[in-house]
């Protein structure tokens, strides 16, 4: 039988979400529990790679188990053994042919920002502290230019495979002192949320022009983006699928 | 000279605010950088003794200077060397006759509960998760019985000096699902507050009776109280004085 794992995680105090041999990671310690839970070698598909330090509320997972569980005590058991660092927040069976990763058709992740005078002990953990001028208007018109498909070469870290990806939309919220970038795609390549969150930021802080946006997404050239963007104020919060496996569990 | 910090910090990683040889705490952490700052040996003094765990965004540190020296740009340097896991929130000249501790009039501690259906790991580090049922009028109740001038040794670590001190308030707000408790005191001795906040949530899940609260105090006995919360939850939000050093400092 095959589950699905609805997750959120503090990423601040793990090498990342993909297993590494000698790191603590959330998909090695995942496995890890899941494997002395489910008494046999389980291995994993994460929908979303996080970085190091980057944060979830919607990371999806799935794995196929050879005996027949109940999706709400593998749930139950794992919030006992990794709570409240990583939370399952739901538990589904699946067909046999879902793949958290595969199957996917949108990532949404959110950057956060936070814009007191100065830092806060009690966000600074979840949010990057911008305390100088920032241009709203600027990010937006740069934003713009990088919406629809694209090969986002220039944004990307590796060059493995093909760049290019779908950038549905890219919301702005502000509410108080913060402000929330919100970027949905179809996927992403490595880095690419936090190098475009990067440049809008220098679009923001006034250190580059806004049509430099457009220039470097066409110019294909990963020298071109410049700053990447702290993973601290980096969550990912919703993974989509054509058929929702927890139709119950999204906090969209 | 002397000169008096208001401080905000997240507790979680150090063993107390109290200076001690061999472990690390806000109070050595503070000492050390302005020692270096001040080219010489600084002792400060702070108004509330916080336990390990617990967060302030309002304790008060003062300190004497036997150079002058301009207390914005100690905060300036302090914060460039200790934020965001401790932030100088406001920095100011006081009389030599202040001292922190002995001129404070007032504390307030603030204890955070959220009611989630599973815990949440961007609240967990700042608030106790407390699940379950919990009937705020039997808290209130219980509550009640504290306010005022008491002997307070049922709720009391150690047994040094006296233990009579004068609850003002106790205040509820709840907002979504999360529940603040408020405490204001002239002072407080070790452990009080958590001693307070650990029987009045014995009283909220229906542990004990709410007639408990009164019973505990008539006893002037530590070993009828009970439960102490966790420290997670604690914040030392305010200490007053009859002239307030920061004036334009607080966030009440």
């Amino acid at each position: 039988m095959k589950i699905a794992l609805l997750l959120a995680y503090d990423g601040t105090d793990f090498h990342g979400f993909a297993r590494q041999k000698s790191a603590r990671t959330v998909q090695g310690s995942l496995e890890e529990k899941l494997s002395m839970l489910l008494r046999g070698p389980i291995e994993t598909v994460g929908a979303g790679r996080t970085d190091a330090g980057v944060h979830a509320s919607g990371q999806v997972v799935s794995f196929a188990s050879t005996s027949d569980v109940d999706p709400a005590w593998v749930q139950m058991r794992l919030n006992k053994l990794l709570a409240p660092e990583i939370v399952v927040r739901a538990a589904v069976d699946v067909p046999d042919a879902f793949s958290a990763r595969f199957s996917a058709t949108r990532r949404e992740y959110e950057y956060r920002i936070y814009r007191s005078g100065q830092p806060d002990p009690f966000r600074d953990r979840f949010a990057l502290w911008v305390p100088g001028p920032l241009s709203l208007s600027k990010m937006r018109l740069g934003a713009r230019a990088l919406i629809g498909e694209h090969d986002f070469s220039s944004f990307c870290k590796r060059g493995e495979g093909s760049m290019v990806r779908r950038i549905r939309s890219i919301r702005f919220v502000s509410s108080g002192d913060e402000l929330t970038v919100r970027i949905s795609a179809n996927s992403f390549c490595h880095q690419m949320v936090r190098a475009i969150v990067g440049m809008l930021l220098d679009l923001g802080i006034g250190k580059r022009d806004p049509g430099d946006a457009g220039r470097v997404l066409r110019a294909k050239d990963r020298n071109t983006a410049g700053s990447v963007a702290a993973t601290r104020g980096l969550h990912l919060v919703r993974v989509g699928y054509h058929r929702d496996p927890f139709s119950a569990g999204w906090k969209a």
